[in-house]
């Protein structure tokens, strides 16, 4: 088999930088080692920004977001018994995130995809990229037990933080730079309707909340817990009474509540691999860095990490040019950095952190108090959760 | 010996608070245990917000700082090989910093107390403060070997991190906060022309600098050294070797050395204490409160708790109100807490920290590059470097 980029994984990521290439006339096949199915299980991030609503738009895939995501154009955060809402669209110039789940932007990509004629092989086992270091890169799988070869131009890793792509850089070559945070967060999803048309970010004593959505009838929320935390020891009922104590007064007695539909403790971590090329495999999304959910970054800097690596396939095949497949790492990195800062900077004030002490905790109160009182410092949470410029 | 208010130290913020007093018909002494010459020997902050000048034209000792004193409209953040202008008028309506010496400040004060009439009490020793929890406080001191007592209405701590004023306080209400930097700042006074019209905060992989200055001529340098540095081991020559080391290169060759005229190590500190107000007894400037250097908000702290104290006060006397004494804790510990919040921030941000590791250096290095790209984080850090609203 031969193809003009083969993409690993077929996750948000690798199915937008598919479809681009795809529109573009530029050959491509996805290698995904779950069932479709098990990749539409995958639950995780529901805010896009502007960047990435406009590039499902050229991907042909945006219909179904635009007509059935919801536009937000401010956030609230709550701590001292009050909420603070921050303007998003009037401190940027009208910019606006929009609210529709991963699960949804990956089922219209695949839509898309099929409708299109893409070729996607799920269930690949045993993916791996070789002589991505040379002028003729190519991929191994196993496909019902057999053994296939995908000759390529260049292998795209859009296989996420436990893929194969980046485990396959020289170790030579790679850096990486990591911060776990000694927490996780503890979410549930239930179809009720949510307590606010905008999402509720809640600094309390007892830690972080998060009350966010999928739709106008089903509710997202988080509460921040122990690392050790088990998933059993939390009822739905222990929930929803640990989120209430952590909100505003007037804003917990109007959560509904209601039977949990999915539930789970994820960790945070924050991530970066240095460089995210090697040769002519490149990393894209989850598989080169990770940031903690505070500030909703991570599928967003998927979407940008897609944009310039589209823009420079586009010009080598169109024009013949390798500058832009040149300058990937460092264009990518240099957005990836400003959103890990903004990630960790959120996550570190919005969260109760077990070994801050009483100066710390004042500081954090501090910069809250701020935050919401400067449109200064308003404008610059703003400017970074709608997104920085691509 | 009776007076109005009984005011604990002779530094800028008590003589400050005292000219203000006087000048408003309410009697006060200044009880100092050191020298007056010795008062005049310390050589701290030299970057005055411009509520502080207002405060000294009100008080009627600004005359030369207007005269002699340079208005500075912006600051340089210099880090991997270039500077950056922070335009602070630019990005603050037009708000600037004066750089006029501390030691300038309290000569000028000083002057216009002895032109006034004012009392104070040099070499006053043992000085301590009594009965403050009831309506007679007084404090005594011993002057000449004989023990006084001062009776009064209040008592102004205006006696520094290590004066009796905050020890006097009661344990069991007062409350700290506190944290310790593992560096120090390396300090020079050297009689030679800045190397910039304004000043350079540097930020280099071998530690923070600092280009300031006095005046025209006289130029004040900083380098970040471990808290175990020995001044002995800082020869002139050594200091400007790695002065220049940390600046950009360009910066570097343009720098006047010159033998220094003063020379000392710094530790960094933040400290506060709460509440400011037990009973009769109030706390001002560093007696209850520290800052880092970085962002230049000691004194300029100190100001602004004279100026809530003073009105307090003045109503207290004018309009037999309590409302402003009562206000005067929670009212400076507002602004107290930000200006923490801002030079802890900044402290953070311009040193290399020995614990930071690779992620956090890569954070700050984003940080710095967001931070003079984005007019929204400019702003931030220039509203706080020219001093929230008293």
């Amino acid at each position: 088999m031969r193809t003009q980029v083969a993409i690993i994984g077929s996750g948000p990521s690798g199915l937008l930088l598919g479809q681009l290439l795809t529109n573009a006339g530029i050959d491509n096949v996805i290698l995904e080692r779950a069932t479709k199915a098990h990749v539409l299980e995958r639950i995780r991030a529901g805010v896009l920004e502007e960047g990435m609503c406009d590039l499902l738009d050229e991907a042909g895939a945006g219909a179904r977001m635009r007509a059935e995501g919801l536009a937000h154009e401010g956030i609230d955060l709550a701590f001292d018994g009050r909420r603070h809402r921050i303007d998003l669209a009037g401190l940027t110039d009208g910019k606006k995130v929009m609210v529709y789940g991963q699960t949804e932007v990956t089922q219209d990509l695949m839509d898309k995809r099929e409708q299109t004629g893409g070729v996607s092989v799920y269930e690949a086992a045993n993916v791996a990229p070789h002589d991505f270091d040379g002028a003729s890169p190519f991929v191994t799988f196993d496909k019902d037990g057999v053994t296939q070869r995908l000759d390529c131009d260049f292998i795209a890793g859009c296989d996420g933080y436990h893929g194969i792509a980046r485990k396959s850089a020289p170790a030579s070559v790679l850096k990486t730079y990591e911060r776990v945070y000694p927490f996780g967060w503890l979410g549930i999803i239930a179809e009720v309707a949510p307590v606010n048309h905008e999402l509720i970010y809640a600094n309390h004593p007892r830690g972080f909340a998060l009350c966010s959505m999928r739709s106008t009838t089903r509710s997202r929320y988080y509460v921040q817990v122990p690392l050790e935390e088990k998933i059993e020891d939390w009822p739905d009922d222990r929930f929803w009474d640990e989120l209430r104590l952590r909100l505003p007064a007037a804003t917990a007695e109007r959560v509904s509540t209601g039977p949990s539909v999915e539930k789970s403790i994820a960790p945070l971590r924050s991530f970066v691999a240095e460089p995210l090329r090697f040769g002519r495999l490149f990393l894209v999304g989850d598989a080169g860095h990770i940031v903690p959910p505070t500030g909703a970054k991570g599928l967003n800097l998927a979407a940008s990490d897609v944009r310039y690596l589209f823009d420079a396939l586009g010009e080598f095949y169109g024009e013949g040019s390798q500058a832009g497949l040149d300058a990937y790492s460092q264009r990518a990195l240099n957005r990836i950095w400003k959103a890990e800062r903004f990630s960790w900077w959120m996550t570190t004030l919005m969260h109760r952190f077990p070994d801050t002490g009483a100066f710390g905790q004042k500081i954090q109160e501090a910069e809250l108090d701020y935050l919401v009182h400067s449109r200064a410092a308003s404008t610059s949470l703003a400017e970074n959760y709608v997104g920085l410029p691509y």
